[in-house]
């Protein structure tokens, strides 16, 4: 039952666009799996503030889907777009060329732009920013590092009042699938490779990945929006993790240590150090447990401290929920304030009827029958022993042991808790802790 | 060399405020631990959007510090604060008394509120942000939950495009302070708490934290930016850790657990589940390994999948941060568009001449002497070995061994390796990693 909480307010003060505004007007440049997750999110969740006008795509027509809705108007024809009266263009084309032109353009005449290319913000983000910020409209670009994961949305918002000094990451999960075969398999690289372009986690030429590039491109735009700095991708040096084999990782275990491929940056007074490519990292350190294609970001700020965001870096949906999110903060900046999105909450009803497995621990008096006693109980209530704990050693006036139980819930174990809690040989109330696996 | 990329735009275009806006004028009330931390950042990393114009606080003589600029104005009146001119109030006095009727006046009377108060937020949360919606102004509260880790922000901004269907956090430092200190001690609850206190980690009446009173309101704040659900933190089902003992931690150990408070929220239909206790967790999990102080916080949404938030849960300084980041936030809506903030960035000259420990992996055709020839073109560039391995069982004619060095800097070490690269016995160039710790 959602409740709107912002009644728009009519009258208003006159300072800001009331919710009663028309939607922002949202062409979407660029039709391919991430194109088609942001629309998928936009006609399943609509947004009060945002309308899906256009979509934009060469051949068009073989593009064409039916859960979209059919006001959409679909074109191959991109300045046509340009020139309407959308109010954001979303670049998903990706590339330098026409997306910087595209991009350039819509902010030239006053478009905000949402966009996931990490080539074309890694190498004109300031220049671009400068552009947005000259023409009084918004460039937003969380989906091009680390896609799902909203280290930029934080940087942006939540980290802005600190100073950060350091920024490092596992960035690229091709990379990281392929390190993680080697470690796990311990197969040569080759063999690794072949099994990533098999699954589809890395293409056919996969050069940019392996050797840095697209890691590069990314730690640039980490370090303009974390650490405020201009770096040309070109800049940051990398190393390539194709010299990476099996014997290193036995070597690296001897050092308590695996091998991820580790994008870092470190900002002292004027000089910045940048660098890509494969380090040894400790086996039980955050790096060292990042697995498949999860990206990990840290962050060391000089208030703040470290902090560490994981989670899904690619994917059509996660780069979406990063794209629509962007679109949604685009479209509150162009009204002034938060809309309804921000306040429009449900009241559901509260429960804490969880369901998963149990341990119980009891302290009592020792005597025969005690474990058949609570056994019956448990069967009675339908509740399925797991194990039985019991550690030597202790005293007999007062023994600690543990049932634990397969999964129910919270409910069907509460009156069998009652029971137990009448026995004579029970010193304590018995501990109920919830296993959470 | 910080380059100004934003020139403001006198001629504009009408739509918006230009960056040559006054700064937003900001009252600070509450000058305890975090007041005085988010002064600090204000008066030494300066915001050309924000102006810190008065500090309130009762007896406020004795606050006074001599770090403040001059202008600012020092009162006990926090009515006269309320009827100035200011843009925005900062509370953070705490507790719902006076505080609640404060926040609700200063909205009322247009002015933006930034806070940290979980209680008022938890509580009155959803009122006020209608409130605060229907009179076009902001009420943000990144630091009310999780203190510096930018979980509320993310939430706010980068995630908002998901549909979130669960949250789970470690939310409460004082209750992972004592459990981990029971963890790794071994000792009983009760020296655990006296120790908590006379650290400072633990209030002298703690119950608010170990009975779960401060991760319930936290948690119905969770659940309001992330799952969008107006939650009574009463409403919460609590359990308390006191009755955790060392023994437990004996117990858990043998199912692979270790025991943590974990505060948690899913939301299915009309059905949220919340509850706060502690819980066993598997040792290698993510809440498994948060130590001391630290929160974590865990989401599950729709389209993104898990992501994981870690960092410093309270503190004046991180604490802080998230104040001044909500403060810049409001300050950029307030004028409508991101500002010189977002755009003022430094182009710094970029190296990569980190100093690690290195990890110098070999390929050779074995014969006597090799070791010696190495260690002394180390020696020669001042290098130090850390260790020498080489595992058995290789083929003599291309045997692969390691040698570790102690931290240098890259451009000591890269003489060092082009004198190497030279050397008969290697076939095949010398793999040199860096070793991260």
């Amino acid at each position: 039952m959602p409740e709107a909480l912002s009644k728009p307010d009519a009258a208003g003060d006159g300072q800001r666009a009331s919710n009663t505004d028309p939607p922002c007007r949202v062409a979407l440049l660029g039709f391919g799996t991430v194109g088609r997750a942001v629309a998928k999110i936009l006609c399943e969740t609509p947004q009060p503030t945002l309308q899906l006008t256009h979509i934009v795509n060469r051949n068009v027509e073989r593009k064409k889907q039916p859960w979209v809705p059919s006001h959409v108007v679909w074109t191959d024809d991109v300045q046509s777009v340009l020139n309407s009266d959308v109010d954001v263009i979303l670049e998903l084309i990706g590339g330098l060329t026409p997306a910087h032109e595209i991009v350039r353009g819509a902010l030239e005449s006053g478009k905000s732009v949402v966009t996931a290319n990490k080539q074309l913000i890694a190498r004109y983000g300031p220049d671009l920013l400068q552009l947005a910020a000259g023409r009084g409209c918004q460039l937003e670009f969380g989906a091009s590092v680390a896609g799902g994961v909203p280290v930029l949305p934080a940087l942006r918002t939540g980290l802005c009042g600190d100073r950060l000094h350091g920024i490092a990451g596992i960035l690229n999960g091709t990379c990281n699938y392929i390190l993680s075969r080697i470690e796990h398999a311990r197969i040569p690289f080759s063999e690794a490779l072949e099994e990533a372009q098999a699954r589809g986690y890395a293409e056919a030429d996969a050069s940019e990945d392996l050797d840095g590039g697209d890691a590069k491109a990314k730690l640039a735009i980490l370090a303009l929006a974390g650490l405020r700095a201009r770096v040309a991708p070109e800049s940051v040096r990398a190393r390539t993790i194709r010299a990476i084999d099996a014997i290193d990782f036995d070597y690296a275990a001897e050092l308590g240590c695996t091998i991820r491929q580790i994008s870092r940056a470190d900002l002292k007074g004027d000089c910045l150090r940048a660098e890509v490519g494969p380090c040894l990292v400790p086996l039980d350190s955050p790096f060292g447990r990042v697995q498949r294609n999860l990206n990990l970001v840290l962050t060391s700020g000089e208030y703040g401290g470290d902090m560490a965001f994981l989670g899904a870096g690619a994917g059509g949906d996660p780069t979406a929920v990063a794209v629509v999110s962007d679109l949604m903060f685009v479209a509150e900046s162009l009204c002034g304030r938060r809309t309804t999105s921000g306040t429009q909450v449900s009241a559901p009803a509260v429960g804490s009827d969880f369901e998963t497995p149990w341990y119980l621990r009891f302290y009592v008096r020792d005597q025969p029958g005690i474990v058949a006693r609570l056994a019956e109980i448990m069967a009675a209530h339908r509740l399925n022993i797991d194990s039985l704990l019991q550690k030597p050693g202790f005293d007999k006036a007062a023994l600690p042991f543990v049932i634990t139980l397969e999964p129910c819930r919270d409910s069907a174990l509460h009156p069998a808790l009652e029971k137990m809690s009448g026995l004579d040989f029970s010193i304590r109330p018995c501990l109920c802790l919830p296993i959470l696996r």
